[in-house]
């Protein structure tokens, strides 16, 4: 494993981080204590917790349908005022940095404004001031398209934009700080014995992210994956002398699987409340039946999420269930019976107050019976299992929200999850 | 005189005049105005109304010393939103419009962050954009150096950005939109007959804003007397429709001598308050005697105004008397006073509480007997003048404060300035 002496480093902090000037301050001892370690530093920020709202609403105040071009110029002027005020608190306290907006470094994206996707990062000039020991304190969120106009990522694209330099800049690790001290086997304020995990897969990750683990947005877990970015996990709030002190691992490490020594069965317990349950009654079986019903929901912009069909006893028709958040589903029940003319059903059932428990971990790849000791627990409980969907490294089961605590709890002792010295 | 049919017009809004939506609203109805006559529209603008400040405070508590090349980048976050915003609320009232930013400009300065100097503007592309019937928004305030870095020209430099850009647009007017409707021939707060000026000449103007007539930046309309550029003064608060019913003069035309018809004598009564005056008593009379005064002033960044020497009765000395801000008068003793080593006076002598009066007008370099009338009316009201200076169109002496009311009233009477129609 390498170990990194003098390395190249990313650091991306939040809003939350740069939310006042004591805070900015804070910011700037974290990197003052990764250069005095002799590392060359990146420092992405985003604006100050609140400047984006308050952008936003005045955009939205100004002019209900606005052109994305010009809410792009607004919204961006967040971090731009946040990477002057860092870089000016790094200097303060003797470090060299300059700060770096989207259109000077340059990172170049799409022309889709408000959700713009990164194309190409010119670091030369950055790398350049690496050599002087110069940090390079950069906005996130922002790039520049073809047309020379500011572009935004879309809300959390900072996590993206680190992800993409840390890229570009051929970063051995890309250092998320959040408020949060690392990823759970669990939420910790549901099972107190939840663990923070040493380590943990791309592949891991990117499914607790989309389940509802939101310390990450799932976009940079994939751009991390995609270049190999290891990505460090870690509170912005701790002390900034407290450091690696041997283990370089502060943290969680999201990383390549073969950078895992050994893997748990189930890394971890994703759960999400707030799920609606819709089954359609023996639907006509024949080909392109799917495509009825989802396509209509997809041009609705309803966003799907676990999809079941079955054959019915009559081998004619087909039972089809599927969930959508709680908030789709009154929209999602209006598309599905204005569609009717295509899409001839027997009956059309929706079940609201569900929730999802999904049991995550890369090694069940390996490992038979994992499903099963999941149902087994939850009938030891007495929860009832509406839906069932699989993938390679995950199962997820829909079950009624008021047994969503006890579920998990019990799988998280089940899986030997909770931690030897908590509760 | 040209009448402007399809002109191309320059438009400059300040910080209160862009303060929230509803007057940002405001500044796209006069805009809209504008375009509706046929004419080719760039708009300057300035950050909302204490952006700046809350900027600036920012960067102060982050470090009291900081780089100024970050502070820019900071500062000019706020004439960034100011221009998205705008080009939202003219896109929604139907006139096409996008945000120009100094960079994309782009508008070349010097790399003296915090108080550059345009060097360069290259306004093709916005050009090419006014073919296709589309208004620019500029940032004003802005540019980039060299190192492609954002430069701001220092506080109130978007009267300056406004110049430039009229100057490099080769544009038929410039209009600087403020909070009062015109330049007067004196301070209507003061003389309730003082009459709103239709042209003053650049000279006079310059006079007058150097004088403490604050209704434009000196700076911007030096660089307009140097491209020639017409400058327009008028109010932001009329109402959008209110225009130019037959005389395309709303506010006060600040042009060209030549575009005068008839020049008054005296145009204006400026004042300034907050005067002290210092006097040196039996200076030795040698050649270098002003440098020895002046230049450790100036090394102490004091601002001396009116300077004035006469020869003693015995020959061999001579005594010097100037004025300074009373703010200021303390330093200037100080340093007066530690520089005596070269300078040797028989005695130092201050005074504060007055007040500068001054009668500007083209029109007295044709006419004599202009100061003459200047000190009878004061001798009348039995006003002693302690100091007088006198330029080719403009006479300032120094008078008690007192009397300033008085004096100003009495001048702005006897030379015929008061307003027919007023009291």
């Amino acid at each position: 494993m390498r170990k990194p002496i003098m390395a190249r480093i990313v650091m991306k902090f939040g809003g939350t981080s740069v939310g006042d000037v004591d805070r900015i301050r804070n910011v700037a001892a974290h990197v003052k204590r990764e250069v005095d370690a002799g590392h060359q530093v990146a420092v992405v920020v985003s604006a100050m917790s609140g400047e984006t709202n308050r952008l936003v609403g005045l955009a939205r105040d100004v002019a209900r349908l606005h052109d994305a071009r010009e809410y792009d110029v607004v919204v961006s002027a967040g971090e731009q005022v946040s990477v002057g005020l860092l870089a000016m608190a790094l200097q303060d306290i003797g470090v060299a940095a300059r700060s770096w907006l989207g259109w000077q470094i340059s990172v170049q994206t799409s022309d889709v404004h408000g959700a713009a996707r990164i194309e190409a990062i010119e670091p030369e000039e950055m790398e350049a001031q690496f050599g002087e020991g110069r940090v390079a304190v950069i906005a996130g969120f922002q790039g520049v398209s073809s047309a020379n106009r500011i572009t935004t990522l879309g809300r959390g694209g900072s996590d993206t934009s680190a992800v993409a330099i840390a890229a570009a800049l051929k970063a051995d690790r890309c250092d998320i700080y959040t408020d949060v001290d690392g990823v759970y086997t669990t939420d910790p304020r549901m099972v107190p014995a939840a663990k923070k995990m040493d380590r943990v897969s791309y592949e891991e990750m990117l499914e607790m992210a989309s389940l509802g683990a939101k310390v990450l947005q799932t976009r940079s877990v994939e751009l991390a994956m995609a270049h190999n970015v290891r990505l460090q996990v870690r509170s912005s709030f701790d002390a900034p002398e407290a450091s690696a002190n041997g283990n370089d691992i502060v943290g969680t490490l999201i990383c390549d699987e073969d950078e895992i020594m050994e893997t748990e069965i189930v890394s971890g317990i994703a759960y999400a409340r707030n799920e609606a349950k819709v089954t359609l009654r023996e639907v006509a079986d024949r080909p392109g039946i799917a495509a009825s019903i989802f396509g209509p929901l997809a041009d609705a912009a309803v966003n799907v999420d676990m999809i079941v069909q079955n054959m019915s006893a009559d081998g004619k028709t087909t039972d089809v269930t599927f969930t959508v958040s709680q908030d789709e589903l009154e929209r999602t029940l209006g598309v599905l019976k204005s569609a009717t003319t295509d899409l001839t059903f027997a009956d059309l059932q929706a079940a609201p107050d569900m929730a999802k428990i999904s049991i995550v971990g890369v090694g069940m790849r390996s490992h038979a019976g994992v499903a099963q000791k999941m149902f087994q627990v939850l009938a030891e409980k007495g929860i009832n299992i509406h839906v069932i969907s699989t993938s390679e490294i995950k199962v997820s089961v829909l079950i009624d929200v008021d047994y969503v605590e006890l579920a998990v709890r019990a799988l998280h002792a089940a899986y030997g999850l909770d931690d030897d010295l908590a509760g």
